[in-house]
């Protein structure tokens, strides 16, 4: 089989598949979820055991230290996936749920109900534990997915695969609910992203390279997040030490994620006191800061940022920072450079903090609080399957309701029109 | 200027513009839609004047009696478009509602608010009212349009448009808000296709030649849906007086229109009483039938509907019939043939009417109720902007919510991520 019939059969199989999925019971679906979640902790060896051969392949291929750390699957990161699985059997199924319900005039009764969106094919890099959350997430969300890996991580992902579809055999379902793609091949992508008459979605995970190159060749609709340059703006009426403290983990507390703060905008008002105490906090931690003309006037010793700095996304311990005149001078800079992922304000003034609220276009807007909060979990979804930037669908961090879109449902006694 | 020139600085001047509208007052807007639609009223004859050119063209190409009544721009029309306008503004403003807010275990209250998407670009057909109807949507839902009708509507299209822009700019917002492209040169709409940078959302209006033209070429996401192959259900428990009201009300009380039923699929049990009796108030109304080889036992003078026929959409006096064995031959007949339009069962069975709703996947689902009522206006959604059957963003008929999405928003007390 060439690898496009491959592809085109798994996409079928799936297709047929979604129909019995989207109609399993709450019950049936959440007893999948724990018992993977077993029989991922209990075949642990097992899993080591075919990690180790990409562990191996890694070595070989000189790939980096952290993503050789990425791609290894320890006890932790185990007994992570499997407590994962757990947590999203506990969660609310999405499917059913009527989320308004109103009667017309006529006595027509017309409401809208959640379903799947059917087959969702999810293409990933490196970290094999996306395949079992990924896998968790679509179908407790009533959806078939097709899991697509890095190369570097096929024999992981095949192992994490093969449980995942013994288990719904075990249970009476199709074990096409989840299918992982076999072969290293990356035709493969391409073949996927061309089928858009049997998958309804792809999520792709992993750097701007990979989503770029989704986006431009899928005939499938794509959610996806290209980067994260958030920004956190400290307001002339921010309490100093709330500012500090926000400023400090917005940068430091994972400076390789997407919801780190890549700039801070100072007002004019607050700069000379809070920049010089700002520094010192990110000194010890070793952030190196590039900053403008202003900032540069009251921190000397630090770099000149250049227009190219105010677009960047450094995932590392660099900080581009601005002071800016007002409010609207800081909004004005997030809608030229920002990437419409998650801004902060901190403010003690009430109208600032609404205005920043309402007229911060992103997908998170915070008030007096990190950015690293823009996080499907922190935010109380339960669980994330991705972020997104594009407005359409969803927009922010997306949990189970995301995987779901809503029909209507019409109740009638013989209604007619007229 | 090119065309592309052209196309390329309105997208611009579009997107600048989107930042404006998106934060007007409801009060302001209302205002507006209000004001346009006194000026269309005072300005019927200089309307009628400039629709007068696009007929006359018309006439001369030859194009057909029910285009050009489409075309026409009668004191009728004129005074639904001023009506619609305000039956707009009446309805409640999407922008800035909170849809939910919780408060996390730390204290952090998350909520999601609705914002416009911003550019939204309508590739339409024949009809000028869709541009000021469509206008009214974007401008009501914070977005701005760009509207690019057929090169048969061109100058009542502009006509229309300009005085949109007019009563912007007298009530002193940017006239960019509602833009008409002013050519009706064939590679505008393909350079307005390509602007992802600049524009959010496109929608197609018309055949599905114009859809699938759309579809094909977009960078830019759309939302659309090709044809509706809507079935009606009389199940073997139907009342006999419903069915028969149904079944005729869904077929010939308007046949041209997406919503009209195409295939009637009936009860095994059933259909020896229903299908004479049908069949009798179908011929009264020039209905041709084209049956199953069941159906034609019954019914033998009718013509044998070919494998072709059930992918049908005739938009005309025309329908095929099945009959099946049960609900579930029903829902999958419309698994295989439907097009996730609208689908209705006739019943007085508790559990098919639940299994029907619950398993058919289309975006509308009718119990006892004709097909027809799937439309934005029947099912209270004040308003349509268009019809969607594809599941992402939007499923089923869009109104105002749909040209919206929602931001998360995060208020804290300094909090940070640990």
């Amino acid at each position: 089989m060439t690898t496009e019939e491959l592809i085109l059969s798994m996409a079928r199989d799936a297709r047929e598949a979604s129909r019995e999925v989207a109609k399993l019971s709450t019950e049936k679906k959440n007893r999948i979820l724990c018992r993977v979640a077993e029989r991922i902790q209990e075949r642990a060896d097992q899993l080591k055991e075919e990690n180790r051969k990409d562990l191996e392949e890694a070595e070989k291929r000189g790939l980096s230290r952290a993503m050789i750390d990425r791609l290894t699957l320890s006890d932790k990161v185990i007994k992570g996936m499997a407590q994962g699985l757990r947590d999203v059997a506990v969660l609310p199924d999405p499917v059913g749920e009527v989320t308004s319900m109103w009667r017309r005039p006529n006595g027509l009764v017309v409401g809208r109900m959640r379903i799947p969106l059917g087959v969702i094919g999810i293409v990933y890099e490196s970290r094999p534990n996306v395949t079992i959350d990924a896998a968790g997430l679509c179908l407790k969300s009533g959806n078939v997915v097709i899991l697509r890996g890095g190369s570097e991580a096929i024999n992981s992902n095949r192992a994490l695969g093969a449980i995942f579809s013994e288990v719904c055999r075990e249970e009476g379902i199709t074990e096409k609910a989840v299918q992982v793609v076999p072969t290293t091949d990356r035709t493969a992508v391409l073949e996927l992203l061309k089928l858009e008459e049997y998958i309804d979605l792809i999520i792709p995970r992993g750097g701007e390279g990979l989503i770029r190159f989704v986006v431009e060749n899928s005939k499938v609709p794509v959610i996806k997040h290209y980067k994260g340059v958030c920004h956190v703006f400290v307001d002339e009426s921010a309490r100093i030490d709330m500012a500090l403290k926000i400023a400090y983990n917005a940068k430091v507390q994972r400076p390789g994620v997407c919801n780190a703060m890549e700039t801070l905008l100072v007002h004019k008002n607050i700069a000379e006191e809070f920049l010089p105490q700002i520094y010192e906090k990110y000194r010890h931690a070793g952030v190196e800061l590039r900053g403008c003309e202003r900032t540069r006037r009251i921190l000397p010793q630090i770099k000149e940022a250049t227009e190219e700095d105010w677009y960047e996304e450094y995932l590392d311990l660099v900080l581009a920072v601005k002071v800016v005149d007002s409010l609207d001078d800081a909004i004005r800079h997030i809608e030229k450079y920002g990437s419409l992922h998650t801004e902060a304000i901190v403010t003690e003034n009430y109208e600032n903090a609404k205005r920043f609220i309402e007229e911060v276009g992103s997908s998170t807007v915070l008030v007096n609080a990190s950015t690293r909060f823009s996080d499907g979990g922190q935010l109380g979804l339960g669980a994330e399957i991705g972020i997104s930037t594009t407005k359409l669908h969803a927009f922010g961090p997306m949990g189970l309701e995301e995987l779901t879109t809503r029909k209507f449902i019409v109740y009638g006694e013989g209604h007619i029109r007229e």
